[in-house]
């Protein structure tokens, strides 16, 4: 955990100005810092170097201050080639699918980021605490709670940290919701939504369309986003959903739910709202409070976000959500800071998955559910 | 039908110049036409002087070109003296509920614009047309589709004009909306929610609150706005709903529907998605299209409507929705203009209000629709 690259070596300069400096859209020549702090930096390792590892979180270690790309697992040598290259990564911190076991012994290796397949998401994150490295769990955690239990138990056993991948946690829009539920700014939450949506049009041999890979579809993929709206814009867990599914493309979505909707009864009969589609685009969170409302919109993707309440805009500058959520779980480690995106969270949203996906099969008959009110908040 | 009041005078005066004047946003002396048009004025008896007469349609019959306030219907007598004095109406054109059926014998009257509790609207309505009278009736046609049946038969033996109270199909955002589904600007729509909420925390004695003289509460106030909002947004008439009831002021809400959310399945696969409440405020149409997205927010209030599309903003000048309503209903019955919101619309959506309330009391079970794709639809 020693490791500090040059890169990062140059944020902790330009961090050493004012403790938080702005940094996501300036120039790293613009920030002036005339002493560096001693300070760690997180070494991540990425499974799976498909699009998100490639296309996000890739170009965000470059930008994070507390960690830094320190390995890369993949089962295609061309792009191990690639990357080594790119991102200047010595041979000795290169795995495979075969040899991934071995990281146990590479000390610049901190955490694993899972990145793979939903179905393969149990496996490696079990394997990387038994390896003894922190873990980031792509959302969704695993595809069944069953999976979520077994990687909380083996990060709990091996006493490495586990986070989810829930970007949004460590970025500011939608940490001000969080903090206008919390404070009540608008009153108590009456009805939220959320709707988390793309049109998918692309390969239909995608693992997202396998759900032998996947778990499910637009549900599992976005989804999680759309019940994530709700939970943190009411601040409480649900108690029961009811669901319904649609289809309209099932010779590309031959697999996997196309188009879901789902309703949460949230305590004090709070309304939750839940649409997710690959048959649609939509993005946006609103939640309608005693005396006001406020609005993402778009609430969910890579962002710029942008947010209104009834008293006027949610504004803040635009960053890498992914360097963010690193840096924060970064923190997490390295500092004890609060950990934004639980274990305990990831397994929350797919005990509610499990239950969408049940009322579903059951007519649409409302669900109850058991998760304490205090269960899978991060820090 | 050939009384001219001065103010529709004046009216077809500023007309006169080029056709179409918009006058919402000028004062009447603003127009300047050299020569009066001989046209007809269609007189409205408003029956019912509650909140939505006395602050809504009074003052748009102030302002409409093709119909004006010819007479008045209610059962207090000094709401009577203070609508006879402020609009100048003949005692011979007042009238109670005893009295109603004389209308048949005055001249003046045209149209019957029926804006009573929701349980009265079928006897008003039929009387009205009994007596000879063209009918608007309000929103909700009816408290069941059998009532809906017997207006409409009523209407049709009579061989008057019925018209619904929806005034969103006069007004331009709407209409743009309906352009773009027609013209299938962004292609065909995917998906499509409607939100239409408000909350209510009056008189708990009023007439909404009471199911017998309202039929149901926010679905049948608020509710069929929002599925209104679903069938423009996509064009079509659902083929199945599912539904859910949501309760948290069951002290308020003691015998009226607080929050309904309703999923509608289109012909194609369209998914529609429908919130009401009188527990939170929301009120927005959008709709998902495979090259692009529509949006109206607010969407069914009073106005200014606002509205924006994957390509840029919707913008109108704002007029009185219920003065262009009231005016489009007038040309249909003088000039034989399209129906904007005819009968068989106000039927239609109670055949959905029914359905919805049967899922509800079946536990969320998916009610087939057997609605014609070609019925309830407006010109």
């Amino acid at each position: 955990m020693e490791k500090m690259s040059r890169r990062s070596f140059s944020n902790k300069v330009s961090q050493g100005v004012a403790g938080t400096v702005f940094l996501g859209s300036l120039p790293l020549n613009c920030a002036m810092g005339p002493a560096a702090r001693s300070q760690q930096s997180l070494g991540i390792a990425l499974v799976g170097l498909g699009s998100y590892s490639t296309n996000q979180l890739a170009p965000a270690l470059e930008q994070t201050q507390h960690c830094h790309l320190a390995g890369i697992v993949t089962g295609t040598p061309s792009k191990a080639r690639t990357w080594m290259q790119k991102y200047d990564i010595e041979e000795s911190h290169v795995y495979n699918y075969e040899t991934f076991d071995q990281i146990a012994n590479d000390a610049s290796v901190d955490a694993v980021y899972v990145v793979l397949p939903n179905s393969m998401h149990a496996e490696y994150a079990i394997r990387a605490a038994q390896a003894g490295k922190h873990v980031i769990c792509e959302k969704p955690m695993g595809i069944s709670v069953a999976e979520c239990d077994a990687i909380i138990e083996a990060c709990r056993k091996a006493g490495v940290k586990l986070g989810m991948g829930y970007r949004l946690h460590s970025e500011p829009y939608t940490q001000e919701i969080k903090r206008l539920v919390r404070e009540k700014t608008f009153g108590d939450v009456r009805y939220v939504m959320g709707e988390a949506a793309y049109i998918s049009r692309g390969n239909p041999d995608q693992w997202r369309l396998n759900k032998a890979l996947s778990g499910g579809g637009a549900l599992m993929n976005m989804g999680v986003y759309a019940v994530q709206s709700c939970i943190y814009g009411c601040g409480k867990n649900p108690v029961a959903v009811s669901a319904q599914e649609f289809s309209t493309r099932p010779d590309y979505f031959k697999d996997t739910d196309e188009t879901i909707l789902a309703q949460l009864t949230f305590p004090g009969g709070i309304v939750g709202s839940v649409m997710t589609s690959h048959n649609a685009n939509a993005n946006r969170l609103y939640a309608s409070c005693d005396s006001g409302w406020f609005e993402l919109n778009p609430a969910n993707n890579y962002g710029p976000l942008s947010g209104r309440t009834s008293s006027g805009p949610i504004q803040f500058p635009h960053e890498s959500q992914q360097k963010l959520q690193m840096d924060d779980f970064a923190l997490h480690v390295l500092e004890g800071a609060p950990n934004r995106a639980p274990g305990e969270m990831g397994k929350r949203d797919m005990i509610i998955v499990e239950a969408i996906y049940r009322s579903i099969r059951e007519g649409g008959r409302t669900i109850p559910l058991d998760i304490p009110q205090d269960y899978g908040f991060g820090g």
